[in-house]
């Protein structure tokens, strides 16, 4: 059985060597980057058995992509198919705060996935059902499709973990907000982060408050609310609790978030409090970012010598 | 004045380093890549005043292709619009003769582009224009925007190049055959590998039978036949002429054809005869042969200094 | 159920680049490498579901070399232990045919393999239990630990599949004689390089008499002897089939003989008669020959393309 | 026409690996670098047409500057001559501030120019001519050629814009100040780093009583005074103003002075007031040190959203 | 006559490139590292004569760390011999202060190594013999080796230098204390991190009182803690000084503490004071935190231009 | 005692990657190069003592020569001084016989070399003395000082070796012949490239009859003449013994000649036959071209097992 199955697209990742801009460079650098298979990864890698389902493109790109996801021990269930490799380009990731991302993910092989094209025992059968606000964003298939295993992994009674993760570049904070009224309500874990709390749902109040809105407002158990260089705050049945990060030296910043759930996660799902998950999230979050590429290649033993 | 203006798609080419299978790479290498523009460079590198028209995305994607082609002295007149920057990567480089290629080219900016977009006094007042056979497999405006600069070209007596330049990724032989017809009786100068002959023009003779074929059919002046390692052959007014290729241990194939045009070009736009044009053609096809990436990044002495 | 189960060493192949001699070399390449899990990733990628068992160190190296096993979709069932990561230095890939080895294996934690550490249930149910003359070589321990595999393999009514496999820096061929004749009748098909007969076994006649020596002395089922650029010979039941090589452009020799293997078993254990078996190791092991690295990445399209 | 035209030497820079000693490195990176070549490439990327003049071997090394400067759009109208590439390397970019630079610029090509090889048309025609000390420094003829020009742009009513720039290993400030007082009556623009203000000209003051200084004493319309980390300080018609630095994570420090002077070019020459184009070039300096090279590959989007 | 004669290890360093785990790396740099070797470098280079003695093995690995400690000038007098080349490996060089280092270096050809090896006229003509607590800590053999070469060097009117030198990864804080109270007494001037000195022997009092205890416990004559980012403290006939540390910008802080050896000795032994070889210490181990590797790959001028 | 005392310019190397053309590469490779240091490294590997005379800039260039040579044991006695390090550039390494070399060695430190700069006993207490036609082609002081150098040797018995190695780059056929006549009655032992024997001294018939020439025009007592990849053929009292080359995939052909000439004297000094030195010179110049770079970075080893 898997603990965590989660679902989206995993696009590459190229960027260039550092200070060169992507306009000049003749060099690029390639990872496997995508929130949902990050997740799985980072989940994976501190002792979850994660799945993660998607659609790809049957080419040496779609390999490419499934080759870095098996290297780190994540199961995956991926249809093989026509349509695109979605791609991103990073064009310089040196200016603090100001980092200029260009994607090319349209006609993404993944957004034509319906759940018929999905192994659904899997995902009645995991504890966990993961997925995040950018895959509703990628097609109106991928809407559906979502909203569809959210509800089957409902029916099914495995827990539902959704990260908003708002992209500008997807949609804006009135589309994202219209969508996320749907599905919020089947949702049993959240994951928010603090700006999208007040882009998208005008929530700009202090953090507990921001959380208890989701709780209040769409019926879900437990809120988490990431607050980048804050830590994080975790809201169930009515207390709060919170977690500081840890002091790294950042190298690439990219996918903290999922990082963070990541680690999450791993506690998360194995019966700890919601103290621990937190800490370890910022943990495994603070780790990521000394890494170059999205993903966190960490071990449970790195994260326990930061805590 | 402008000795050669070309009109076409240019691409980014991603390859890995040699031996390195594109499923597996890190990094890839970036070059800018496109028939039309790999004419324009060679040319302009042999001596040509040169200008490529085009459509590019308005990024640091399409801003890498401008500036690798403005790097070689290339004039360019392309307007930076929505779009995609059109991209492929290389697979495997060595398998000799199986080159594994992956297009990644659909709604490329350039699809859309449109005579009105284009600056046709810079057409009217060159020497030549040119375009090769993958610009109207493209999309139907650029069937239709091929076929209006032709003719309009025509119309100002400046002289027509087009080279064959089958795709098989593209288009079938018979949607070519198709396209082709149309467009054949307006060029001056034909340029098409002999395969593609008989694949799309069921020409299965000698090479000057084939020549011919065009020059008759189509009543075309001028026609070189690119023959691969067998050098080319060229026909006007009824009488062929040859050259031979010239040995260089290769390190890249790709681009050979168009280093061959832009060096016969070089020659024939300056006035010199045919088979002058040919063994300067395979020269500088030659030397592209003994450089990574598509482009002929070669000198009128190192040229010089092979035949 | 899994098709092939492979057991033995994986090392890190350490190599510097291209023209660079290890004595000054300051940066090196990095592979996994090893004969059976070769095999296993070579069978893997062309269709076959395999796992590789071994033991090796509870560090980053030894993750290393899992990652990427599992890269290629491997399933492992690995004990993560105490003892070394073996590793081996190349020295110069250039010298045709004088390639200088440095391997640095002792003490690797594979070498304390027992039964016991492994899942035997696995090796049951499989199609077909494949090691090599590497194995027993290592220690003592992992020459009972092999017999043993043979022989539940036996029991179990499993295929037992073994590559002679002679390494010089191992043992002598006395050496590796005793021990063999010991392993061999346990062995229903056998890989020989036709060097290895001459060497460990004295037989210096044509290649089917020599496979015909192992058919009789050893009662092996199925003979298949590897003569480097000259191909393969295969006998079984008296009567022997061959195939050539396929020319390619070579880069890294190391690791053909394992990608002839996995090829030819890929065919094989799904029923494939022997000269298309053989056909498709040889295209396999060419395919290798284009890459960097131990391993045959390539897929079931590519070697088709070949034969 | 071209809005400014810039007359100077540009060499190659080579610079070894972050952390590596030169004295031990196996690569270097290779950049274009030149005071005037930078200002034309910062000044042409943010919306100027530019030109720089200047003399280069005819050698693939000439070629691999000038390529490098037309990647960027910058017209070029250059001599290929005898004499050398110059060129500099960088010992160690991490001893903050304590950088270690080599130039081998003796004997260069540039040395030679005199009015006659130039364009002189290109400068009569521009909205401003600019240069810098580091060119009347570098030779005799060099500096006859720089008070000429400056003369020529004079009388034909082009703005004259001059760094004072001074290089210690080309001259002492004794000798630096004998010649700049000579030309300094020329200029219209004049930048001065504070720090040369008082190593050449004695001037201690606050930042408005060196501006001052320059003003009255060589009767220049408007100075600007760069100030390192503290920003830069114009003065013009008697009043100043000022801008701070950008925050920004420095890569590579070099050419910072030269970004700022394109940058502030940029919107002074299209007729913005002093206090924009100040804080227009402390940008333009600021996203130069995120990047490695001595040029600012940098665009107006990320300049203005800098501001 | 040679200054200074150092004995111990040098192992290969293998560190994959910033921000990439070792357990995904596709390469990896290669440096000599080793405590006593380091020694030797930075003393050399800062003016000393210098040899280093050890075993090696006879293979490209020995002569890769031979290679780079003559490229830097030191003397060596090594034998070649079996055994293997000792290696280590850095897993994360980001996280500060928690670097994970994996060593790889039993059965090193160095373990073997007996006094009847060694030109103990070197030893004995030198100006100073130094070791560290390593060599002791690799094998019964060198504790013995170690043992007579201190008193071979005290008999010599040598004068020995010795730097504790914990390696946790060697030894309990017991088991190298049982060692040291053995070999101090022979100890002319001690090398002791203040970490080490509360380790080991339990001192945890002001930096001067566990200088003292050193002073009067074994007799030593000159002791000298280093306290990392605090600086250092020298005491000698009952009085200290100290130095502090230099700004930089940390790249690689491996090997900083044999650098202030080095820098130290280059001083001391030629006849400064203790101030004097502090700061000198102290500013060559600044410099070698900007450059990647364990060595201090530096100059006097460059040290002199920090202090 | 020195076997081998070699004097002359050692620059540095700098190319491109493969396939890389100078005029676009980012990277540059670099190694330290020059005739007489290549043939005192080859010959210090191969198992003589060797000492290279020279002056070298006093900066991280000339110290970066310096190293490279130290790594490979040979001793040097340089003068650090004044002047510039010479470099070279190589365009195009692929087309195959036509490489592309630009020299920027003017005012290169060693052009100013005295006698009295020099150690002059360990010259005279050498077994042989070398330097090529290079060094005394590069200046009149050069020119002396290698003449002086000649009858020093010989009035001290030392063999003096020499190499025409002609350079078009440096001299006219005809100025070099009026300079070598000067210096070849001091030499005892030529080496004479096939093709300088034409191009300076109008030698055209048989290779005996060239070396035949030397021998009786200039008194010299061996004469080894170098035919490229048809070997090489040494006469030496009338009588004629010639070698053929090894046979290896070339990667780096440049620095074969003095390979040859290090690996000649290897065995020549240690008084083997002439057979067997040029034997042993063919196979070290044949694993020369496996290396990137000048210097033959071979063992005794690898060339025996070429022979
Ligand atoms: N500067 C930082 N240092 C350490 N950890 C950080 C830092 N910024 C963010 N994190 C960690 O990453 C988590 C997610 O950060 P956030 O900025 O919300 O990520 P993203 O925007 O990539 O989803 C935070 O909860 C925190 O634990
Ligand atoms: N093996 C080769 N060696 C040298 N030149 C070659 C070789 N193959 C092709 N060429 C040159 O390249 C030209 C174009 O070759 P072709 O195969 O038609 O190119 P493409 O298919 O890339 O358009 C030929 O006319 C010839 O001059
Ligand atoms: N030069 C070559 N070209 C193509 N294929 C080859 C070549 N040499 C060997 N092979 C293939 O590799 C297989 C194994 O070769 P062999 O030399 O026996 O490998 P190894 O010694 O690495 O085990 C051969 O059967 C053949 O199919
Ligand atoms: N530390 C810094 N951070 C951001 N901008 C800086 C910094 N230092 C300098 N600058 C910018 O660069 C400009 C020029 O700096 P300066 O040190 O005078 O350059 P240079 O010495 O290279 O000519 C300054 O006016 C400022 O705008
Ligand atoms: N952060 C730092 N900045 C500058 N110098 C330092 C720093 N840390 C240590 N040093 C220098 O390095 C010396 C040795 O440091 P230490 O940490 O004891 O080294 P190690 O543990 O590597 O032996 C110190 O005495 C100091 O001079
Ligand atoms: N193609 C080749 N293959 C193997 N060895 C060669 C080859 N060409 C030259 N050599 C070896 O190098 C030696 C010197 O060659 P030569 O061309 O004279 O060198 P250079 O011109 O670099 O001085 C020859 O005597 C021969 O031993």
């Amino acid at each position: 059985m898997t603990d965590l199955v989660t679902f989206g697209e995993s696009m590459l990742r190229f960027s260039p060597p550092t200070g060169e801009p992507l306009e000049r460079t003749d060099t690029l650098d390639v990872h496997a980057a995508g929130a949902e298979s990050n997740v799985a990864v980072a989940a994976q890698r501190l002792g979850l058995d994660t799945a993660w389902l998607s659609k790809l493109p049957d080419s040496p790109l779609g390999r490419r992509v499934l080759s870095e996801l098996h290297s780190h021990g994540v199961d995956t269930d991926v249809v093989l198919d026509e349509g695109r490799q979605g791609v991103y380009y990073i064009d310089r990731e040196s200016i603090t705060e100001r980092r200029n991302v260009i994607y090319d993910r349209d006609d993404a092989s993944v957004r034509t996935t319906r759940v018929e094209d999905l192994p659904l025992d899997r995902v009645r059968s995991a504890d966990m059902f993961y997925t995040t606000g950018i895959t509703p964003a990628l097609s109106a298939t991928l809407f559906d499709t979502t909203s569809e295993l959210l509800d089957i992994a409902g029916d099914a009674d495995v827990t539902t973990g959704f990260d908003v993760n708002y992209r500008s570049k997807l949609w804006t904070p009135a589309e994202a907000r219209d969508t996320l009224v749907d599905l919020l309500p089947s949702v049993d874990l959240l994951f928010v982060p603090e700006r999208d709390a007040e882009l998208i749902f005008e929530q700009t109040g202090p953090v507990e408050e921001r959380a208890a809105y989701f709780a209040d407002e769409f019926g879900i158990d437990t809120v988490v609310v990431t607050q980048g260089s804050d830590g994080a705050t975790a809201l169930r049945d009515g207390s709060a609790v919170r977690a500081d990060t840890f002091e790294v030296e950042t190298i690439d910043s990219i996918g903290s978030g999922d990082a963070f759930v990541g680690g999450f996660l791993a506690r998360y799902l194995d019966g700890d409090d919601l103290t621990t998950a937190l800490r370890y999230g910022c943990a495994t979050a603070a780790l990521k970012r000394t890494i170059r590429g999205d993903l966190a290649v960490t071990t449970p033993e790195e994260v326990e010598s930061l805590l």
